[in-house]
């Protein structure tokens, strides 16, 4: 489609959002030498003295990131915080410091924003963090949450995305695919409500995929077992927009190839019924489904027994060097090439 | 107007942003040694090492804080930095690195966002600032832009708005009120041109209230100017929101009164001119304009001489004990109350 007002006019879905990030940021230098890292992780990596500094920052959409039909705001709240607090855990350190900015129309109430932040308190307290700004304006319409974050980690821990190595051991931390699967049951129940207002919800069972959805955490624990048990990953991320995407982030980044095997994928049971219910096949609500917020990591393979000891976390393939590509070997033994297919809210 | 869903609903203009966010925030205990300063300043400071680290973030709204009509993006991408990076130096501090997060509808192109960033990318060039993070997300409508900058000082050098003391000199940078007037002309050319098309923006002769507008800057000069003449300022604030707004600030988390003299306030011959087209007065303009981005500060009596010798610095009035209240003293000799009626996006 072209604007006759404007002859060079590129869409955004041309792009997509990692391809508009890489556009918009490329070319970039550093300038100053406390900068050890700044776009293209999780987290940017600031030196300004004995501890490192890590931030990242999100912005939340009403109407693309949730939906307030289905959304109690306390537990949008709690998300917001704790989808950045992951972030900082994916650098391998820890957060400490949370900034909150909210624009909001008028069709919010005080006691709505209460219930938002009470949620924001709630994961703080939970993660040991201090709020420390924020602001809050109004919008035209909807509600936009902005969330930066800020963490520190001694020199030697930071994890990157890039520094994965070849031979290395893929793990990833507890279960895939739920949050994509209690997403669906919500939208399902939310066309249901929009047919008959009538109808009462229908959830019951449903719980633990709900809660991945609604109320996720950071796996902080996770972090600290790895510690505990003397392992310091090669590379690490968050899965935010699932595994595919992370996966193919760290491949990228370190200038490899992987494997993984589907039978290794971590899938709850209570995931493979709903997602049997909407006939889609758990394998891929755990490689696309995405928000699960658990950590993908590389580890040595010398690490191979001690991450067997530690529970919740699974080992479900390997780096290999980058001309063997990237591929998911199925249970069948085929391999299909592993693709991103993650949240592109730009799409 | 009650919402029969809900029987409490407080609407959020009744308590306005200030006081929404205070309300928001209150009660909130810091949990870690390294925080130093949470909400209620320019920045927050944290202390991870040998220079603290100072953290602040703004979220800017289409339809509240810009109109795109007037605002050329590359403008509002510089504006968006530089407002950000004025909060520290508004802290006494330099700001090191920028995060940007953009949430942008389909009516926007990739051309358009190219010319934001190269306004946020231009900023970055002059105040020696990385832009080392962001994120690009998709708007159900609209353009919102949320900027975090984190900057650093040593830990003898940061200034709290809560530190001036009674005695103490008022000081203001620059000249007050342009940046107001400038947002009426676009505000006025608008008007005729929605009611004639045809009309050609008439904006000659007007360019610095314009650019004091659409392209502020971060007095990082004064910051230096300081230093080099050995004055620490006692307490400072940067002006966003105009000087009363600000002034309050300082006095009332200083536990102090105020007194500024109308005759001293620093305005342009532009800004006072077209005031006067809009049959505003100068003083109006500069006491509740905001925007000017000017940074406001208190300093020690012994430091007048050194102070007078500064370009671009007037001594604007004196703290006083809290007793006294905050006054603005005519040129006539009267005594008029000081009223924060900056903008307040929530009323």
């Amino acid at each position: 489609m072209t604007d006759p007002t404007n002859p060079k006019r590129t869409e955004l879905s041309a792009l997509g959002e990692f391809g508009l990030i890489d556009h918009l940021t490329s070319g970039i230098e550093i300038k100053n030498k406390e900068t050890l890292k700044g776009t293209g992780d999780d987290a940017a990596v600031i030196d300004n003295g004995k501890l490192l500094t890590l931030v990242s920052k999100d912005l939340l959409v009403e109407g693309v990131h949730f939906d307030l039909t289905y959304t109690p705001l306390k537990h949008l709240g709690y998300k917001a915080a704790v989808v950045n607090i992951s972030d900082i855990a994916a650098m391998n350190g820890t957060a400490k410091q949370l900034l909150v900015g909210i624009s909001v129309s008028n069709r919010f109430s005080v006691e709505a924003l209460e219930e938002l932040y009470a949620g924001i308190r709630l994961a703080c307290e939970k993660y040991h963090v201090d709020l420390v700004g924020g602001d809050t304006t109004s919008s035209v319409s909807g509600l936009f949450i902005s969330v930066t974050v800020i963490g520190t980690a001694k020199k030697e821990e930071v994890v990157y995305r890039s520094t994965a190595r070849e031979n290395d051991l893929i793990c990833v931390s507890g279960d895939l695919g739920g949050a994509y699967i209690g997403l669906l049951l919500l939208e399902r129940e939310k066309q249901v409500f929009k047919a008959n207002p009538q109808m009462q919800p229908d959830l019951e069972g449903n719980d633990y995929v709900l809660e991945r959805q609604l109320k996720p955490e950071a796996r902080v624990d996770i972090i600290h077992k790895l510690k505990e048990a003397g392992i310091k990953p090669t590379a690490m991320i968050d899965i935010s927009d699932g595994l595919a995407s992370e996966i193919l982030h760290i491949a990228k980044d370190s200038g490899l190839g992987c494997r993984i095997y589907e039978n290794k994928l971590p899938v709850d049971v209570v995931t493979a019924d709903i997602a049997g219910e909407f006939q889609i096949d758990p394998t891929t609500a755990a490689m696309n489904g995405g928000e699960d917020y658990e950590l993908l990591f590389t580890a040595d393979v010398n690490d191979f027994e001690k991450l067997q000891t530690i529970k919740g976390i699974h080992i479900i393939g390997h780096m290999t060097e980058k001309a063997e590509g990237e591929y998911l070997i199925s249970n069948g033994g085929s391999l299909y090439p592993i693709e991103a297919q993650g949240f592109n809210h730009l799409k």
